[in-house]
């Protein structure tokens, strides 16, 4: 087959999966991860029962591939605004800003907060390996910040990056932008006082 | 019946009820909770089926009241610890220090850790009550530094409670005891410093 013949192929490919994709994180969302069924997905998606099992087998697989692909696409924003120009403790400020954010985003989205489902996606392989580069990255934004002095030097920089990581996570609790924004400098002040 | 009769019934009651719950927890760490069967726990805690069934319908409902007895003592312990003597800077700090510690050993005796049961047992109304009235202690006190000058004005008290219970959350990932501590501290200062 020629090339370009191919490359067709494999966009379709992409805006099937990606439509069936957002449609089941829409329902599940909507209504919980067991009250929705495969019929339901295919429906609400416009393609056929037969073609949604050439993607998927169940309604589990597509959410995990879906998740896989917000926590690349989140990962990847991260990067982004690591690689920015600045020095390491601006840097690292930007980085822990945008984590909150993305955290109180993604929780307001979901509306309630259902546990099983969170506890569910995130015994995902992928998730926990881009869990541990956030780390990996946070650890060396704050080593670079200790070497320059900008930040403590009393507490390891892996234990720092575990203790940001996890104070942040209260963003997803938090009702407004400026909360989330106070949130990320008191996270902050406890990375630089060695009071 | 006299009262004597009634107390001595009570208390073999709640002894049971111990060596249920106890057993199931211990089975439930071990092998996960879809792994246990009704069966496994009473011959493992020594007591007929029938009798079990008198206490409990199900593992889930074991594992619950595990679950609440458990909560209920590390909040009774952290009350006690609150209303220790000293200033409310000094009583804040061994709170912290002491759910630092709660959720490191709990993090510790269950081995891995198990994120599906944790969601089913933090899904329980009575959980969930426990870790808001932990919240309001924690916001009281830290309310209480403010207006003694010792902690920052600048972040309503209720964030930075949320603050801290997060941030220690982070003691569950946690070598050693030394890195707890040091763990508190660095939450401690996102607390005072205005940086």
């Amino acid at each position: 087959m020629p090339k370009l013949w191919n490359d067709t192929i494999e966009t379709h490919r992409r805006a099937v999966h990606k439509a069936i994709t957002d449609t089941a994180a829409a329902l599940v969302a909507e209504r919980g991860l067991r009250a929705v069924t495969m019929s339901e997905i295919a429906e609400k998606a416009g393609i056929g029962r037969a073609t949604l099992y050439k993607y998927f087998p169940d309604v589990e697989a597509i959410l995990r591939a879906w998740h896989a692909r917000r926590v690349l696409e989140h990962l990847g924003r991260l990067i982004e605004v690591r690689d920015r120009p600045g020095g390491s403790g601006e840097r690292l400020a930007a980085v822990l800003e945008a984590f909150a954010f993305i955290v109180h985003e993604t929780h307001q989205r979901q509306g309630h907060h259902d546990s099983e489902l969170v506890a569910f996606l995130h015994r995902d392989e992928k998730v926990a390996q881009a869990r541990r580069q956030l780390r990996d990255m946070i650890e060396e934004l704050v080593k670079e910040g200790a070497t320059a002095g900008e930040l403590r030097t009393d507490v390891p920089p892996g234990e720092l990056a575990a203790y940001c990581l996890q104070a942040l996570t209260a963003a997803g609790g938090l009702r407004s932008n400026a909360a989330v924004l106070r949130l990320v400098a008191v996270t902050l002040s406890g990375l630089r006082s060695t009071g």
